[in-house]
């Protein structure tokens, strides 16, 4: 891949800008206006440029980041630790399996006890957890910002933030695309929050899932209300030839009444190589990860296949974070 | 809160005090005289002040801390990491859950090889286990300086060190005090190792427990062969009238040999917003933690209800024991 | 122990021969030439002898080791760990308990893709992985350079790496030295490899076993077309007498098909104190550890007991490698 030109250019936001996230806790993809969205993605790239020359960094020199894992979820807090380190900053980590109980929430704790507490020691608190909200009592118990890093049926916002950052920076714009989104499109955490920070922008939307999974109604009516063309569908080639970003995610066995109707209709979304032959020209291929059938492997030698590329961006986008809630963006 | 005059003034300690503790393990509360204490808690406090002051230290800079928790407990594990990291040293983590086995433990490795081995990596290494006296197993087997972070129904010396200091920043001293501690008297760690650090000092002591659970007689006896008063009770209110301190604990369903029995006292030991009122006027109210309903919610924001002050206090004291056993308070 | 001759005189490796290691993967024992050998011996023994000068290193200052450990193994992961942090690198982990699948691939991702992900973010991967072939599977995935740190019945190169470098610093030679293997040597990884690596040496090889469990005939025979001697014998005691080096490892009870069988062999290679007093003179016993009791408590305070040396050459290895493969050795 090239070396996008939107890094090459990139320079240290102003110190005006940059005060615009300072403090804020990183709860949902809706808090943010555009504006602060452009202060992300160029401190992101700001960042990208910088480790692409080999910049040592020390924005966050003596400060602890707490990886708070309530459930295992390897790549995101990976990506989170990276982007301390990155910064010359240190990491406290608990990282819970799906099973076992490692933490004090076995021996009964609140949440919001065991935050208030550990945000005695730290100067930032990445919190993941299965409960819907968790982030948000996070945030009310520690007085450090907090991002949530996916709270089940919540939110994850810096996942959408990643997601931008990547169309942006391979399509050079996020104005006037046509976004095609696959998959589990009821549930799905991540297509509800990038259809939510692409909607302060415009773009057209093509939904593609089966009719059991289709993007809530307020969503879509929300989209509409703004003036954005919206198309559903569950014709993942007809989507494909029209689309310059073809966003996918996972359909779930569990999500269906009968096992039947799961296999009648999961072959329908999978990206193969006569998708991406057929598919609009240069038309970028997103998933946040991590893929189990939805992608063909053949596809990932594809330019256009960029999943992988999106899950590195995410290292910049958490550094952006990381330095402009804390007001340490030197 | 405020500022605490004792931090305020803290200063570096003499070279001359600081090498009292160089190349001692930290295995039990009994094990140090008030020589001692006082020179861990002015080094707490000069630490504490430096790090409000935004410095970057590097103490431990070039040093590695293994940090081998054999069972949960996040708190204590992130505290003392934290320390580590604040005095710009590294540290390398076992983090067991309560149900998985993830270290050589699992292949049957006695903990005197694992610390023999682990010690040829590390400058310092701190051990928590379910098992009483693993500490000690550790400190022989070691030729680095250990930390005992709590061995089953052991010791866990560092939190009575930080109750101390807490109790020393809040009220400015040690002596003349009432101190009321309840709850699990019989089996708890946290009562026995404060009680016997509080029995160098000039202080009163007031036990409150149900008769299951009261304060073994060798304590107490010790106590008054001091010339210590102590007063055993079961009314938490008659108590708290009294009590400078009141350091609470949790009354665990287990002890019991019914749950009628239980049932019965459980309400009795716990702290809400009425024996606030009633209580002393300034009573510190402090729990090692994690609480499940011994204090209630409201609590939290009555100005003597230091628990979370408490936890964060763990910090500063083991940022001091981290430097002073290893040699590196600089 | 003395200060070894061959660590105090060591220097920093020409640049020339640095070069030799740039870039690749370590995934085999069998993948060294002896001049490969020789450079990393040496930047062992230059890191070791920085060490006890009480150097603090930056050779990886900025960069990021990824510790994927798949499978618990306390002492490889620490060690790997270390050896990061001595040289002023960072760290991000998996650490997963032999029950509990912590990490993505509990949702079942594949490794490969887990690892083009990862090797976006960090400038090295350490994987460790019950599965034969997850390394070189890594190593496909991943443009940063990868080491294999045990991959099941595969193969654990730093291992064999690390013995030869405690023989060559203990005994002073690799060559003309007569090597004893015991325990398990048709399953043991760790025989397999060291004789692989021994072989580009001048030794004699002893193999001792129970029948049921003998060195593999493509590995004896490769080493007689060599021009090595090797002798066979399930007689312990006469092959110490013989032995420069004495290599134990387990013999585990799963490997036998009866439990009778078992317990008529277990005894027959275990090393006590009669072993030592009537092996050869400066006799060398190593243990890949974990031991169980394949090794006499007693036996630890001989001179000649280097196993917890031997782990802790581990580090030194390992700090080679990770400087070596990656350019950074400065």
């Amino acid at each position: 891949m090239a070396y996008s030109k939107m890094v090459e250019k990139a320079q240290k936001p102003l110190k005006a800008k940059v005060s615009l996230l300072e403090g804020e806790d990183i709860l949902t993809a809706s808090q943010f206006n555009r504006e602060q969205l452009s202060v992300i993605m160029n401190s992101a790239a700001y960042y990208e440029k910088a480790l692409a020359k080999k910049k040592i960094l020390r924005d966050m020199d003596g400060k602890i980041m707490a990886a708070l894992f309530f459930e295992p979820s390897t790549r995101t807090r990976l990506s989170f630790e990276t982007a301390m380190h990155r910064l010359g900053g240190s990491v406290v980590t608990v990282a819970e399996s799906a099973k076992a109980q490692t933490s004090s929430t076995a021996k009964g704790e609140s949440l919001h006890d065991s935050i208030t507490a550990v945000d005695k020691y730290v100067d930032i608190i990445v919190v993941r957890s299965p409960i819907k909200g968790a982030a948000e009592i996070a945030a009310n118990a520690a007085e450090h910002p907090v991002i949530n890093a996916g709270d089940g049926a919540g939110q994850h916002p810096t996942q959408a933030l990643l997601d931008i950052y990547t169309i942006l920076k391979e399509k050079g714009t996020l104005n006037g695309l046509t976004i095609a989104v696959v998959g589990d499109l009821k549930y799905g955490r991540a297509p509800h929050s990038l259809v939510e920070l692409l909607s302060l922008y415009d773009c057209n939307f093509i939904f593609i899932s089966p009719k059991e999974l289709v993007m809530p109604k307020d969503i879509t009516e929300k989209l509409l209300s703004k003036g954005l063309k919206v198309e559903e569908t569950d014709n993942l080639l007809k989507a494909a030839e029209k689309a310059d970003v073809l966003y996918i995610t996972r359909v779930q066995k569990e999500r269906f009444s009968t096992a039947e109707e799961y296999e009648r209709v999961k072959d329908s979304y999978v990206v193969d190589d006569s998708i991406v032959e057929k598919g609009k020209g240069g038309m970028l291929i997103l998933h946040p990860l991590p893929r189990v059938n939805e992608i063909a492997v053949s596809v990932d030698k594809c330019p256009g296949a960029a999943y992988f590329r999106q899950a590195g961006n995410g290292v910049f986008i958490r550094m952006a974070l990381l330095t402009l809630i804390t007001g340490n963006l030197l």
